[in-house]
C-alpha cells in the first residue's frame, strides 16, 4: 500500500509499504477514506518530536471503513464506517477510567508518532473499541475528519478548560486552525464576546466569518492594551493560548480578568515567564492539556445537529498520490490560506 | 398615582393610590416605564396565593427610572434607568451569600405579593443595590422586561438546574411563556435536540419558530412513547416541567434517560406520584427551584450580545390605563395567542 | 464445587455445582476467599427480583484469587488477589464511558442476579479488567469485602449524590448496614453534624459508636419535628434515605433545608408521594442511583490510609459450609445484631 | 487608645490614637478583644506593601465586641461578640456577587493596609454586615482568631483551589503557619496522604503532629525525587505552594501528577519560570488566589463541631502593651518556634 513515511528530520516520502495486520486482539485494521495533515506533523518533520522514529508512517486523523478486527473487538465489525481518534485509549487503566485518555498508560498519542499512522491506504488502530467512533448514517464524512483531533483539541483544551460560559468574554490568541477550532466550539456556550488575536489580517478575516465578535492584530505590540480597553479595563474571563510561544502565553496572562482562566492549547518548546508577583492575588486559573478526545461523542452530536459547521475549516483537497503537494500547501499556509487540507485515499 | 389593585379572589381594579415613599435606607422609588403580567398574577387573582392580601398592588416585573433612593443605596441615583428583579435580595443573609436570593430571609418574592408591586406608576423597591440592575445604553428596554422574571426562571429553574449541555437532548413539557423562556435560554448551551410538548398546536408552532427541533402534541396520551421513540428508546438527558400539574411532572419522569435530570419549573398545587419503584435505580436527579435571578447579569449580557432575542416573547402592548384589557388578553391566551403583554406606564 | 443456589421464592440450598469456566475472552475465574450476604439477596429469596431465575448461585460481593483469565484480560493473571465489584462494567459502552457502570448495556448488576454469583467456591467474572480491583499488599482482605457493594453504595448514592461537605448537616434515615456505610463514608467530608434516624435503639447506639453526632428514634412519629428543632428550624443540607419505603422517603423531604439534597439509597417497591405543592419553591434536589462502584479505587485508598475502618461493619463469621446459618443470622438482624456476616470459602 | 502604628520601613511603635468613629452608614466600631500578627505585617514593615502608608495602624485579624454601628448595619448591634474578617466585602459589586470578596471594588484587603487595622483597642470595620461574623455561644474565641485570615487562606487558596479529595495525595511546600493551616483544613477532605516539605526539621515535626502522613526536608535539593518515589513515580494530585519564592513554586510543578493541580498560596515578589515545554501536555491546573474569606461560615461550623482544632496554631500570648515583644517573638520564629501569637487588648 502507499504511505507517507517520515525518514528523519526534513525528509519524507510517499512509499510502498505492506498492509498492516492485527497484532493484538483489541486491534482493528481500517481502510482509510480521508485523512489530513496536522501542525504536529510539521513538528515531527522538523525533528522536534523525539518519540517519532524515522520510518514511521505519519498521520493521526481520519475516517475510514473497518477492514478487519481482532477477536477482542466487540463494538465494530468489517464494513463499519468509522471516525479514528488521534488518541488511543485502552479504557482500563487509571487514567482512562478518569476520562484522561491522553495519558493512557499504554496508549495516548501514539498514532503517527510511536506507531504507524493514518496517511496511508490502511492503518492499524489499537484498542479499537475505545478509540473508534461509528459514523452516523448520512453524515458528512469529510467534516468528521475535523473530529479526529482539531475540534476536540480546541474544545477540550481551550473551551472546556477555559470554562467558557453564556455571557462571558473570551479572547483567543492565535487564529490558525486550532484557534479557529476553539472559536467554533466556544460558540456552543454562547459567550457575549470572542476577541480573536493574530498577526495575520487574513486569518483575522476568517475569524470574523467564523463568529469572532472582534479582532485584534497584535503586530504593533499593543494587543493587551486593546483588549483591556474593549473590556472596560477588566480583561477577559477566558484567554485561550493557541500558538505555543512565550509571547502569546504572556499576552494571555496580561489580559485575563481577576477570577478568569488562561487555557493553554499551544505546544510549547521553551519555558515561559509566569508573573506571579502580579498574579498571586489575581485569583486566576491556568490550565494545560493534551487532548483526551473524551468529548468526541458530544461533538459528533453537535456536528450532526448542525450546531457547528466543521466543514468550514477545510480549504483544500488532494488525492493520496498528491500528498507531497498537500504538505507543500499546508506548510505555506500564510500564502495558500490553507486551514485544513483533506487527503482522499 | 394609578395602580392595579388585588381586591380579593376574582376582584381587581385600576385605582388611585398615593405615590410610595422611602421606608428603609436601602429602598429606592422607581418610576415604572414598562411592566407586564405574569401567570402568577392570575394565580393570585384566583385566591391561590395566601401571602398576597387584598389591597396589594400586583406586578413583579418591569423597567423604569430611579425617582429617589434611601441613604443606604450606593449603586444607583435618581435618573438611572433600571431593570427590576422579581426577587428582592438583602445581599447579607445566609441564603443571599449562597446566591439563593429566592430564600432571602427578609426578601425573596415579595414584590406584588406581600408588598405593593410594579403595575403602577411608581413602586418602592427594597434592597435596591442588590435588586435592581442598570440598563445598558442603547438597550431595548421592552425586551429587558423579560429579564425581571420569565427568562431567569426558564434559565435557572429549567436550563441550569436541568444541566443542559452541548449535544444533549432536552424535552420541555409546556409551551407557554415559561416553557418558551426555557426553550430560548436552553439554546445558549447548544443542545442537539429540544423536543417541545404541549396540548396546543398553536403554541407548538411558536416553539418551532423559537428553535425547537421537534414538537409533540400530547393530547393523545402518547407523548412518552413518542419521545422515547425519538431518542432511540433512551429518553432525554433533561426533561423540563413547565406546567405545574401531576400529569406533566410524571411525563417528565417517564421520558428522562438513566443519568438524566428532571427540572421542575411549574408551580404545583397538589402532590404528585413519584415512581421510586422504577426510578430508584435509574440514576436520575429531580430539582425544584424558585427563581433566584442570580443569572440576571449574565442574561443581560446574552441579550445585549444578541445571543437571545427576548423581544420575540412580546405579543401585545397596552397603556397602563388599559391594563384591565391587558389582563383580559393575557388571561385568554389560547384565543388571543398572547405570550407576554407589555404595559406602558 | 459448593454453591448457595436460589431455587425459587423462599427456597435456597447449598448444592454441588460444576466449577465455572471462561466463556468470553474478557472473563476471569476467581477462587472465592471471602464473601458476604446482602439485603438484596433476601429480596431475591422473597421473589422480589424478577431478573433472578431459580437455579442461580447468589452473591455479588467478595474477595478471592484469580484462578484463570480469558485471552482478552490484560490487567490480571492467575494468582492475583482481587476484590470483586458487585457491578460488571464493559468499559466501552456509552454508560461506562460516562462512569455510569450501573447501566452498562451488557453488564451492570448481573452477578448473583442474571448470572451465577460469589457465594460459591469459584465464580466467573465478566469484563474482568474493569470489574476486578487488585488487593494492595498487606491489606485486611476481610475489610475489603465491604468494598464490593456496601461502602460504594453508601458513598456514591448517599454521600456523593447528597453533596456532603465540610461543615454541612446530614441526616441519615435508616441505621442498617447501608445507612451505616453512608455514615462511615460521610465522615470523609467532615460534616458538622450527622443525625442518624431509626426505629431500633440498638442500631442507633451502633451509629453513635460509628460517628453519628446525634440520633433520633422515629418510633413516636416526631422525627421530622426533632430534626427541625436540632437544626434551628432550617432542616438538613443532606437527607439520605437508606430504607426504601414511602414513610422514610417522605421524612427526608420533610427535613431537607431549602437548597438541600435528598439522596435516595433505598430500594423501593412502591411509589411515594412527592409534595411538590410545598417543594416546588424549596430549591431542593432529589437523586436516585444504583451504585456504579466508580469510587472503588478512591475508597480503597481511604481504607488503606485508615481514614475509614470498614471492618467495624463485620459482626459475624461463618464457613461456606455454614452459609445457611449465616443467612439465618443475617435475616434476623434485629435479634442477632448482625450487620455484615463474612463467609469464608 | 493604644495602637501599633507603621511608621515607614523598619519603623513601628505602640502609640496613643483617637478612638475611631463611624464614617459610613455601613460601618461598625469594634472593641478588639484579641488580635494577632500575620506574616504580611512583617512584609509591610519591610516596606514591601506600597498600599500601606506610614501612619497606618496594622492588623487585619481578630475578635471583639461591637461598640457601635452605623444606621445601615442591620445584622449586628452593640454588645455582639464578633469575628472580624481580613477581607472587607461590600456585598453588592460584581465581584462580591460572585463570592470573590478579595476583589470587592471598594473593599478587599484594606484593613491594616489602606485603612487602620485591628492591632489597637478599637477598630472601624467597613461593610460590617458582610465583613463580620457572629461568634457562637460557648466558642473558644482565641481559636476563632485563626478564622480571620490564616485558616480561610490555607483552605480557600490551598485546599479548595487544590481540589483536595478523599483518597487523594497532597504535598504542601512550606510548613509555616499558612502551610500548617492548609494541612489542618486539607484533612477535612480525608486525603490518603499529605506530604509536608520544609527546610526546618522543627516545623516538619509540628506538621507530623498536625496530621502530615510524611515529611521531607528539602535542604538537600532532592525533594522532588523523594516525592516522586513516595508516589510510585506518579506525583501528587495536589501540590500546595505556601512559601512564595520561585524555587518552591517550581518544586510544585515538578511533583504534580498528570491531571493534578498546583495551588499557589504564597505571596510572590518576583516572576517564576513555568516549564510549559514539559507541562503543556501534562493536563495540569495552576491556581492563584487572594483569600476571599467566603468559607468563613463553613469553617466556623467545622471548628465548632471540633473537626478542626484551630487552637493548635497558637504558641504564644501577649498583652497589647507587650505587642513589640510579640512582634519580636513572631519575627524570630525559627528560634522561638512561634506559629501564631495571640495579643489580648
Amino acid at each position: 500500500m502507499k504511505a507517507l513515511v517520515y525518514n528523519g528530520p526534513g525528509k519524507k516520502a510517499l512509499e510502498e509499504r505492506p498492509k498492516p495486520t492485527i497484532k493484538d486482539p483489541t486491534d482493528a485494521i481500517i481502510k482509510v477514506s480521508k485523512t489530513t495533515i496536522c501542525g504536529t506533523d510539521l513538528h515531527i518533520l522538523k525533528g522536534d518530536v523525539a518519540t517519532c522514529k524515522p520510518g514511521t508512517i505519519l498521520g493521526h486523523e481520519g475516517v475510514g471503513v473497518v477492514d478487519s478486527v481482532g477477536p477482542g473487538v466487540t463494538a465494530f465489525k468489517a464494513g463499519d464506517r468509522v471516525l479514528m481518534s488521534c488518541i488511543s485509549a485502552c479504557g482500563r487503566c487509571e487514567y482512562c477510567r478518569k476520562s484522561m485518555y491522553s495519558h493512557c498508560t499504554t496508549g495516548g498519542w501514539i498514532l503517527g508518532n510511536s506507531i504507524d499512522g493514518t496517511q496511508a491506504e490502511f492503518v492499524r488502530i489499537p484498542y479499537a473499541d475505545t478509540s473508534l467512533y461509528p459514523i452516523p448514517k448520512g453524515a458528512d464524512e469529510e467534516a468528521l475528519v475535523m473530529l479526529s483531533d482539531i475540534l476536540p483539541t480546541g474544545f477540550e483544551c481551550g473551551v472546556l478548560n477555559g470554562k467558557v460560559q453564556p455571557g462571558s468574554s473570551v479572547a483567543i490568541v492565535g487564529s490558525g486552525p486550532i484557534g479557529l477550532a476553539a472559536l467554533l466550539t466556544a460558540q456552543l456556550y454562547s459567550p457575549a464576546e470572542i476577541i480573536m488575536i493574530d498577526l495575520d489580517d487574513n486569518r483575522l478575516a476568517v475569524a470574523k466569518r467564523f463568529g469572532a465578535t472582534a479582532t485584534v492584530n497584535s503586530a504593533d505590540g499593543k494587543a493587551a492594551a486593546k483588549v483591556l480597553k474593549m473590556t472596560g479595563g477588566r480583561g477577559v474571563d477566558t484567554a485561550i493560548e493557541a500558538v505555543g510561544i512565550p509571547a502569546t502565553f504572556e499576552l494571555c496572562t496580561d489580559i485575563v480578568a481577576p477570577g478568569g482562566t488562561v487555557a493553554n492549547v499551544g505546544v510549547h518548546g521553551v519555558k515561559v515567564d509566569l508573573h506571579l508577583e502580579k498574579l498571586w492575588s489575581h485569583n486566576v486559573t491556568i490550565t494545560t492539556r493534551l487532548v483526551d478526545t473524551v468529548s468526541t461523542p458530544m461533538l459528533l452530536k453537535t456536528v450532526q445537529s448542525k450546531r457547528i459547521d466543521a466543514s468550514q475549516l477545510i480549504t483544500h483537497r488532494f488525492k493520496l498520490d498528491q500528498i507531497l503537494d498537500a504538505y507543500e500547501t499546508f506548510g505555506k499556509a500564510a500564502d495558500t490560506k490553507a486551514l485544513k487540507v483533506i487527503i482522499e485515499a
